[in-house]
């Protein structure tokens, strides 16, 4: 079978040396003659799994001791509606920065959650997603603001924190760059991200909360509550054990790599190798304005619905896989997590020079 | 490494060929190029296993085509307060069955849930949950009743449903015998399992819900919502693509051994030579009255704890593993679920009558 890239949003790609460590080991976890699959989560051989992989996060992201790591199920979409849940209820009132398709459903989740205002601050919906908007100075009293720091459909990214955000409560959901960009996690009240695109298997959450934002709070379904999980340590019930078990993996790989500015280094290198082809090409281009460009999802057209249907078959044909943008904007995406590799990358801009020739480069 | 015997509450054992084909074809499914970890959710690749999993779920149960068959996340601990969320509408009451520690977790949960009442409307308290309790007539309207069929901690099971329950809508908590033990999905308006017991790997619990019952629903947040996940079938985010996987891969082998009927007789078989062994012996013996006693959940003691606990570590050395007791209750307790061997449960009574000849079988 020949090399396959895959370039899948999520459930994406996992660095090959996890997969093959995770196939060695599946009959017999550390000896035991049990699966991973097959372990007790009340036994050490998961609670000190799991304390290894929360302490090779905490290494990762410099996470401070006053914050709690939770590795939770449901996704982002869960956490949509647990922010809000647990968070907002002081003033029963978040607000929200618009930065796309995600950020428009976490939106519609918390207005969802009874009593709970939000607020739209800022909006890039003029520019059609293809920027970051600004943000205003707030006045009113948020209980939290969220913003989506790397929208997966839109392709934007914040490389930095907007200024006037300062002094609000953040919650940011990374589903789709953590640890792929160094962001200060002390900047954030709360962080969370689905784990099918930088962390491992689809099926796990994490979370990562500074604990006083926990305190006092209402009593909530137990799955639901922030406080009830942590004071299990996500272990309230039997935890999503086998993708915790792989982010274990993942993290370890991490750090083997040299951790995430290593990581950031290599995937500003990826994106930049395609970006500039992008942005000489006569055929393809990437909607989005240089400054607010992701280097984790990456966008392009041709301009041609039907040209990018070709090209998203012969790409395919050549082992150049999950290349489809999402159906709510079409066109093609590029997903190059940290598990990606440069080699990927050369393969597509090779492959699309050759598609470019091949139509005579016309859009 | 010596073969062993997992008696494990949950996560449990899983077949062995099954884990040999996850194993096998972890690198690449189906010849894709790409692990079962790393595919997108939206491919044929996904939707196709996905589908699958699902029609040998609705043979294997004989689920009615009015039923949607859902693969969640979240355990049996998120249904505890899913269902009052979606099902308690009409008169914000359910009545619950209390035959022991989840189904008072589930009451817990319920009462959480804002505006609900919990009735409970029948109790094993009096006989320290060791028989099932009488159901009485019920007489107030209730949304549903609640009934958990097999009791994983006090290893109590209904064969049969109370017939003083006939004309509710049930919901049953099959989390540790669902297709362990045959009942007719027609008698339930909603049977939901977490699926790391008789189903696959943790992070997927199974909802089996009868679609009429969804009409009408509120607006809840997408993840809480049954109607909202049945109309993205199970796709509304990200699902636990691994853990779906692996509990069809469970599914063909169930159907391979001859489905649950021949199941069922099997687990019969294992736990009266269990059951056989303790009605006999002078040391151990089993709490529960025979006519509510568990076949997949099995407790034990021998009325001295240090010697339940001398029992438990040498077992333990003897590859007779997790026969600890929960913790709320102590003793011992051996869960011999679907892939749970005969020969496991042979294994532990040889071992017992040495243990016992070697204390002189004196309580």
């Amino acid at each position: 079978m020949a090399q396959i890239y895959n370039f899948s949003a999520g459930p994406a790609v996992l660095p090959a040396s996890v997969i093959r460590q995770v196939q060695s080991e599946l009959v017999s976890y550390k000896n035991s003659g049990m699966s991973i699959m097959e372990i007790s989560h009340r036994s050490s051989l998961y609670t000190d799994m799991e304390a290894e992989a929360e302490k090779n996060l905490r290494k990762l992201m410099s996470i401070p001791d006053e914050y709690d790591v939770l590795f939770l199920q449901g996704g982002g979409t869960l956490q949509f509606a647990m922010v809000p849940f647990n968070l907002a209820r002081k003033n029963k009132r978040a607000g929200f920065i618009d930065t796309g398709h995600w950020a428009q459903r976490a939106i519609e989740e918390a207005r969802l959650v009874p009593e709970i205002k939000a607020d739209i601050v800022a909006s890039a919906s003029s520019t059609n997603y293809t920027t970051l908007p600004d943000v205003p100075n707030l006045e009113k009293e948020y209980d939290y603001v969220h913003l989506t720091l790397n929208n997966t459909i839109e392709g934007t990214m914040y490389r930095e924190l907007p200024n006037a955000l300062n002094g609000q409560i953040l919650v940011g959901d990374m589903s789709s760059n953590i640890m792929a960009q160094r962001y200060n996690v002390g900047d954030f009240g709360l962080i969370y991200a689905g784990a099918q695109k930088n962390i491992g298997p689809a099926g796990m959450t994490v979370v990562i909360v500074k604990h006083e934002l926990l305190d006092d709070r209402p009593e909530l379904p137990a799955m639901l509550s922030y406080v009830k999980q942590a004071a299990k340590h996500s272990a309230l019930n039997t935890p999503p054990v086998f993708a915790i078990y792989v982010a274990g993996l993942v993290f370890k790989w991490l750090l083997d790599q040299g951790g995430v500015d290593e990581m950031q280094k290599r995937n500003e290198k990826k994106a930049e190798f395609l970006y500039n082809y992008l942005d000489s090409s006569r055929l393809f281009s990437a909607p989005v304005k240089k400054d607010a460009r992701s280097i984790t999802n990456i966008p392009f057209v041709t301009g041609n619905e039907e040209l990018d249907q070709r090209f998203i078959v012969a790409a395919q044909e050549n082992g150049l896989v999950n290349l489809k943008g999402h159906r709510s904007v079409g066109g093609m995406r590029a997903s190059l997590y940290n598990a990606f590799p440069f080699e990927g990358v050369q393969k597509l801009v090779e492959f699309m020079e050759k598609f470019e020739q091949s139509v005579g480069g016309n859009r």
